[in-house]
């Protein structure tokens, strides 16, 4: 029996790469639902391909667009952050979230109450809702799968823990980290990187606010808050790994010595291959992975002193609360400052910084209260970069 | 409750790390029977701390000498090849079969026989018999664990995999080889190795026997045949990658393009604690993995031109029935030539090439047959080497 996909993003990379899967497994995937946030001509040849049930768009103008584009289209054209929340809880077996940024959390909070498998690419989701939204996903017997490559290689290798026995046997989780362009930048050499500098990432093809958190290592730190919540897992047992090859993405170590790691090419249809088909595997059409081609892998510490946001988010992340989220926030307002010129490549940090450091702690109990954090974080943040003008 | 353990070949490393295992976990294990092939004194002093219910020694002479070692030694002292069957018989939740050679064969087959756990850490047993011994416990609810690093490895792995779904979605399954002293020698330099140059490994402390095998690389096509009949899987999915620094142990290759491993420092307590508290898992003393330290790990293809000893055992992995016990035993006939001076280290392949040529194939059915086999090819493998000469 085929499995009903909805692609939450369908337009993006994790999009593409999820359709490219479905091209491959045509028996086994329909798609349900596909949502874009701006690129309706992108939307209508996905539409006319795989004849969906559901498409969202983010404007009414967009969905006039595609009822022109689309004429014989049947199913139903939602719109905005309504539309999206109303498909998010349409019924699928498995839910591909891919939407970026803060606006992923809502929707991300609908799929996790209808049961079934949410696969997870968004990452703030679970930074700033961590608790929330697995809490909603347990009591409504949904999977959370995550499609991060770093996160799935952990949710792979603790198969083996569930099966065994329990977290105890477990040492410390891994993720591992490319390090970013400034791997081997000294903090004066730091202090000089342009935007240009940043938004070049030598492993992954990603967008600008994603690629400048790889080089802050900010992205590694907010995926260690990722799978602090994800996996349960103490924060004193979470770990990073500067690794440059990208090939090993997450280690898991036990109590006996053993370390058990995942390995793959780093191309998205393996974690995606993975969650879409959840128990089972199927091919991906990604080359297997050649040890003796590929000759080395090179491993070394992570430099919380050179990579300050490493540190600023492992605070966070012990911090617990809605720290993660305001730390989220924080982030999201500093690099688009950095990406806007106002303010230099070592100040990220010290906005970040100085925006935790003045925050009040709150709880993450409610949607509504961490939308308010958020809020409150990034006007804070802004306030911050006046001052440093 | 605690769990009774079983030593067969007790006064070896691999007793040595079995022990001191149970010296870090007294309230786990209790030990019910050691056994020694001649080390009368060290199995003394083991019994004296240990306070087994069962000793074997080889010889009658030796039984006197522990029972003069041993005057308040209440248990029962068992002796040579019926006294180990015997002693095989006994039951205790977890037996440690770490006899070497084929010496191991029929203890082994006595122990898959009782039921609990069988950790195998004899090569032989599985590459002569395989099939007859997997067939054994699987009949008596016996579960075979191996000690041996790589396989140790694979085994961990692959509870993700009977968790998830079956064999179909295994690509390759692969175990890594060191290279041995010699992985960067000429095919001409190799012509003049010396016994002493290839009993030293750079990464195990190891007997001579093994030590040729691993500069042969035979002993990692020995290994193959083992996860062959290990992890009912097909040959042509078996693979050998060469690392020198033997960290990873071994892979998993899935079709979704994942790569599972098994890392750890190369200490024989790793696997075995695995074993003996399977599916639990209990800290082994061992220092934890610094991938950081190590700095780099190394890949690179074996190469089965220089390696002939890797391609035979392939072969005869290919060819199933009792090649694999024919080409063990011609090639056991061939390292104690080569360490005695009377054949050159090139010319341990050609006398297991020359076997295998001569070799009549027939099938593993029983103990005797395999027994034959193994008489068959030893008498054929003096007979190349004195042709040689």
């Amino acid at each position: 029996m085929s499995r009903s996909l909805a692609i939450f993003g369908a337009t993006g990379t994790i999009g593409d790469n999820a359709l490219n899967l479905v091209d491959q497994h045509r028996e086994r995937f329909r798609v349900g639902v596909l949502s874009a946030h701006s690129n309706t001509q992108k939307l209508a040849d996905l539409a006319r391909k795989y004849s969906p049930d559901v498409l969202v768009i983010g404007t009414s103008e967009g969905r006039e667009k595609l009822r022109q584009d689309l004429p014989d289209f049947k199913g139903d054209i939602l719109v905005g952050e309504a539309g999206l929340l109303a498909a998010a809880a349409h019924k699928v077996d498995v839910a591909v979230l891919a939407i970026v940024g803060f606006a992923g959390l809502a929707p991300a909070m609908v799929c996790a109450a209808q049961g079934g498998i949410l696969a997870l690419a968004n990452k703030e989701a679970l930074v700033a809702a961590g608790p929330l939204l697995m809490r909603t996903a347990s009591d409504n017997n949904t999977q959370i799968l995550p499609v991060d490559s770093e996160h799935n290689a952990i949710y792979q290798l603790l198969q083996v823990q569930t099966q065994e026995t329990s977290h105890k046997s477990i040492e410390k989780i891994v993720l591992t980290a490319s390090g970013g362009p400034f791997r081997q930048f000294s903090l004066a050499d730091m202090a000089q990187v342009t935007p240009a500098q940043a938004v070049a990432h030598p492993n992954w093809d990603m967008g600008a606010k994603i690629s400048v958190d790889s080089a802050t290592l900010m992205n590694k730190g907010l995926e260690l808050i990722e799978a602090r919540y994800l996996f349960d897992i103490d924060p004193d047992r979470l770990d990073v790994l500067v690794h440059p090859q990208s090939i090993v993405h997450g280690l898991v170590y036990f109590n006996d010595g053993s370390v058990l790691a995942q390995k793959a090419c780093p191309d998205m249809r393996v974690p995606l291959a993975y969650c879409m088909a959840y128990p089972e595997r199927i091919a991906s059409g990604v080359a297997p992975l050649d040890l003796a081609a590929q000759g080395r892998l090179d491993f070394e510490a992570a430099d919380r002193d050179r990579f300050a946001c490493l540190a600023l988010a492992e605070a966070a992340m012990q911090a617990d609360g809605d720290a993660p989220c305001v730390l989220n926030a924080a982030n999201e307002i500093a690099v688009a400052a950095f990406l806007g010129g106002q303010i230099g490549f070592a100040s990220i940090g010290d906005v970040v910084d100085a925006v935790l450091q003045s925050h009040q702690a709150g709880a993450v109990d409610s949607l509504e209260a961490i939308v308010a954090a958020d809020a409150g974080a990034r006007h804070e943040a802004q306030q911050q970069i006046k001052t440093m003008r």
